[in-house]
């Protein structure tokens, strides 16, 4: 190979972002690049919850509302993520899911452009994002869901709202968000963005979108089903309402009104009592993204990924393998996916041996490179992996062909 | 008194439910009469909450999808809880918030009779269930909310659906629901029944219910914020479809359709991604309620609410404290609720002397009585406290007049 692997161990030694991987709680003799999926346990991450349950609930009880803050974690949490999407204080809450998170950005903007009827989705969006798109023109009546093909083609007068991907959950695809914003906002619809696999990949800029959603147990490491977000511009949040008008986002929750009567601001975005517990993990995660230097993270990723897509396709090219993200850089999450017609059973072979990738129906070979505790030796020890289960065929073990319930 | 600290002693020392008060971290000079709101932690959530975040989430990382069962923890969590409500298996889902479940059981029945365009509420259901409903007919058009007044006045044959609290979160008033529920459905609409303050307070049965929902923080101790219910009649399992069409309700989630096929049964009641952290302390919950006799959680709730209003009436009469909560224990709850027009300062004194309660505008004083853990000495010392503040004008003491943000 091109690189040898003390090559690596002394990209390492010299990665400005070296210190962090000691932060986290990573498994004996695993090289684990599905941060893209559920990121790796932050040490604190642990402490912060055992607090959280043993003094704030445990010793304050129902106090806990206003001694601990927890009713205002939806917003002092969406404060802290705010930075990282390139977006102000004031401007994102915290909770729920990124599904509830979208039925919340479609229906305000839907609200916004009451005489438009079409809503632009993508077959590049994950599909709860199509899911939840489908369930809401349902029941709203009267709206076409187009898929976006040629963004020029889709862009008629009638456009409401556009919801696309920033990165491709399947190739890792990276689409020019300013351009596209710009483009779509030309047309008089407004632009929702997901930021699931951007957001702690690279720095995200909302500041031109109009809404924007995510999750934030990906690169955040805000632990399994930890709360997702919602990004609304500060020009709409005097006039966006959504449809889950739940009591966190009443103008006076305490009053007891019998009528709704939004929040001003971005509380209006909050729904009802948030999931306590499942911000612990999050916040103590946001201590540490504190000290991340982005600009490193997203030079450190762009190596990481490359470095992988050589070494495959240096020793794995004859193999049935096939690149299926972006070779571009600059158009590329942090996350490298492979084709391969039995990528199933390569997967588990892999898994098997301690790189943990993810698969993708029919045949994505996903590898998530979260630039905190992946370092290059990493790669290294990955691609060559790669190279024995293909070389070798060991994917076709028997074992390995049975599908487990959930992938 | 009629009734002395040494008798009530006595019927602590007799109680067969005394054995579970251990099981629960209560702070120090505390008679905690808010599990109404926030139950007390159990030991064993503690324990349950950081196995979750060190073995399952660092130990498997992403595999604990597959191998900690998270992605079925709404199905074998809502197994689990539906004896409390008389539900059988397959028959409720845990996840989100109790408006997020309001929004799936309103637009499901909604989809259910389609030809009516009335939804009965009640001024007397917690407020996001209202706003909810608000929120969800103005975007959905032409529905028409009704107030319950008498329900037989508003039962026409335009109502769809019904959606009432069993007990009022103000007063404890509890309905007859065998009997709403029959006039609601000879009616041709739906009953939705929020069993909030009722899960955990005494045996609920849902069995005649088209649909119920509620929380799981309050009775049954899962943790603020703990992920909420659904439940669902067998009889409208294959046909019910809800607004909100996420990936996990999918037919066949991993297979990434691009468009939406429910899931048979009360998964498609799911929405998406678990907030796995916020299901532990509820499981660890649920072990203990798989031990108790809701039998004689409800014998000893009668016995506690009874109590303790026996007891402050006869102290407290004369100090412009009446009783807001019903008379007769078959038509209560398991809280008990005193009107006083200076019921905040009250209760500010109340607290300061350690006997927590909580306030509801505009002049509710409101004690929950979680039978596991609350004993008839703690009944004697809040009322005998309760005397004191009322008798010797203690509230009125400028520091309890200001009111703090969150109450």
């Amino acid at each position: 190979m091109t690189i040898s692997r003390a090559d690596c161990v002394a990209l390492d030694a010299d990665d400005p972002l070296k210190h962090f991987r000691d932060e986290f709680v990573l498994p004996e003799k695993t090289i684990y690049l599905v941060g893209n999926s559920l990121g790796a346990l932050p040490r604190a991450a642990s402490t912060a919850t055992a607090r959280v349950v043993n003094e704030e609930w445990g010793g304050q009880l129902v106090g806990g509302w206003n001694t601990s803050g927890w009713y205002d974690l939806p917003l002092t949490t969406g404060d802290r993520l705010a930075p990282l999407i390139g977006a102000g204080p004031g401007q994102v809450v915290v909770g729920e899911t990124t599904s509830i998170a979208i039925v919340k950005a479609v229906s305000a903007a839907l609200g916004l452009r009451p005489e438009r009827r079409v809503i632009i989705s993508d077959l590049a969006n994950f599909p709860t994002d199509r899911y939840v798109v489908e369930g809401l023109a349902k029941a709203l009546g009267g709206y076409e869901i187009r898929d976006i093909g040629v963004l020029d083609d889709a862009l008629s007068d009638d456009v409401a709202c556009v919801l696309l991907s920033e990165v491709d959950y399947r190739t890792g695809a990276r689409h020019d968000t300013a351009e596209v914003t710009a483009r779509v906002q030309a047309a008089g619809a407004l632009m929702i963005w997901d930021l699931c696999h951007s957001v702690g990949a690279f720095q995200v800029d909302v500041s031109r979108a109009d809404f924007a959603v995510g999750c934030t147990y990906k690169y955040l490491n805000g632990g399994p089903g930890s709360p997702a977000f919602v990004y609304v511009h500060p020009r709409h949040q005097t006039t966006a309402e959504h449809l889950l008008t739940g009591w966190h986002g009443h103008a006076a929750p305490f009053a007891f009104e019998p009528g709704f009567r939004p929040a001003e601001g971005i509380r209006r975005f909050t729904v009802s009592t948030p999931h306590v517990l499942s911000f612990a993990p999050l916040n103590a995660s946001l201590d540490i993204w504190e000290r991340v230097d982005l600009g490193e993270v997203r030079a450190k990723s762009v190596a990481l990924t490359s470095l992988f897509i050589d070494l495959v396709e240096e020793s794995c090219a004859p193999y049935g393998l096939r690149l299926a993200s972006p070779r571009d850089p600059e158009r590329r999450g942090s996350q490298v996916s492979f084709s391969h017609p039995d990528g199933y059973p390569v997967m588990r072979a892999l898994i098997d041996r301690g790189v943990h990738g993810d698969f993708r129906a029919p045949e994505i070979l996903r590898f998530g490179f979260a630039p905190l505790y992946i370092g290059f030796a990493d790669v290294y020890d990955a691609a060559a992996t790669m190279a024995e289960v293909l070389q070798k065929e060991l994917w076709r073990d028997e074992r390995y062909q049975q599908r487990l319930a959930v992938t």
